[in-house]
């Protein structure tokens, strides 16, 4: 075993390996996704970038006006049931949202605003916890001003904030780069050469392949 | 830990945990399940019941003509990708099997035979290796025919079994059963008590299930 020096350290922390976390807040499978994400990232060393989007544009581009989930009724009814699985492993509360999908346009527009600030990666945490756990609706002023005052932000001028022109363009143009790198699904995983990881049970290889391409 | 007596041990013989294997020949991630299937069912003392299908006409009745993953084209690129990724990890040669996905029918009537006798899944590995390892087509006698006459069974005779009407029909209603059990994709595993699996990473997942379903 090796030790670094203190200067090698620094020049590990500017050059640390990190993954981009691409998730929409409808998405199911991003739920124990995100609430994993943390924890394995830390215990690898790699460094997390949270980066909502909306799949419903590039669901449409497919021909789909909803979820594949709702399409498909038996790839549904395995979605389900497979996600309460994966809830149980985890120790993760599940509840099967009504409606579903629902809208992810304003919970997307405020984690853009709070991952400017200190408090993104808690929000988006937040909103799955709410939406899958105690199945209430994200695509609402209420919920997310109960989540927002529930981390100690001011909820009148955030929600203002991500009504702004300026974070309405950016959630598109996060969407559109989304599509740009042929992500087809939530959540995806991307390193920095570019490698493309889809779907919670690949985390860990996203995450050991990062650690490898920096 | 604990030694099960000689009694326990046959009576735990007649009642042994076990597992369905649902696969189609033309299908990518079947590949390397059906290549693992084997020795993980071992080593968990889970008896697998190999049961090939066609995914064509429960693919058809979603609407779709061909494989999704032609259908939707950054999911296929994803696809074989991440499919190469797998193989890499667990040593199996890979090829892009062109073209993809060729007609299973022919294979799977032969497996339907071979299952019935003693080289049944020894065929199914064989089918695999030939066209995801070495990028021949599965469609035709001629490999066909290497195949059976590499496992040392009587080629002829086989092939002509594998076009009777006992056969084609048992192929249909094996599909049928398929469609029934709400599998809308391959690999696929259903454990005794029912509970659904889909895809080669929940592999031991669905041995994991099994051995406590019995």
């Amino acid at each position: 075993m090796t030790f670094a020096t203190h200067s090698t350290a620094t020049s590990e922390a500017m050059t640390a390996p990190h993954l981009d976390f691409w998730f929409d807040f409808a998405s199911t499978y991003s739920y124990p996704a995100a609430m994993r994400i943390g924890a394995l990232a830390r215990r690898e060393a790699v460094k997390v970038r949270f980066r909502p989007f909306l799949l419903g544009p590039i669901f449409k581009m497919q021909g789909w006006s909803t979820s594949p989930f709702n399409l498909f009724p038996a790839k549904g009814r395995h979605m389900w049931r497979d996600l309460e699985r994966t809830c149980a492993e985890l120790g993760l509360k599940f509840q099967r949202p009504e409606p579903f999908p629902q809208s992810s346009v304003l919970p997307a527009r405020i984690a853009l605003v709070g991952l400017g600030q200190q408090w993104g990666e808690d929000f988006c945490r937040a909103v799955y916890h709410a939406e899958f756990a105690e199945g209430r609706r994200i695509d609402n002023a209420d919920t997310m001003g109960d989540i927002l005052s529930g981390l100690g932000v001011d909820s009148v001028a955030v929600l203002a904030a991500a009504q702004s022109t300026a974070i309405k363009d950016k959630l598109r143009t996060e969407t559109a780069e989304a599509q740009e790198l042929d992500i087809f699904g939530a959540p995806s995983f991307r390193a920095a050469d570019g490698e493309l990881f889809w779907g919670n049970d690949h985390l860990e290889a996203a995450l050991a392949w990062a650690k490898r391409a920096g």
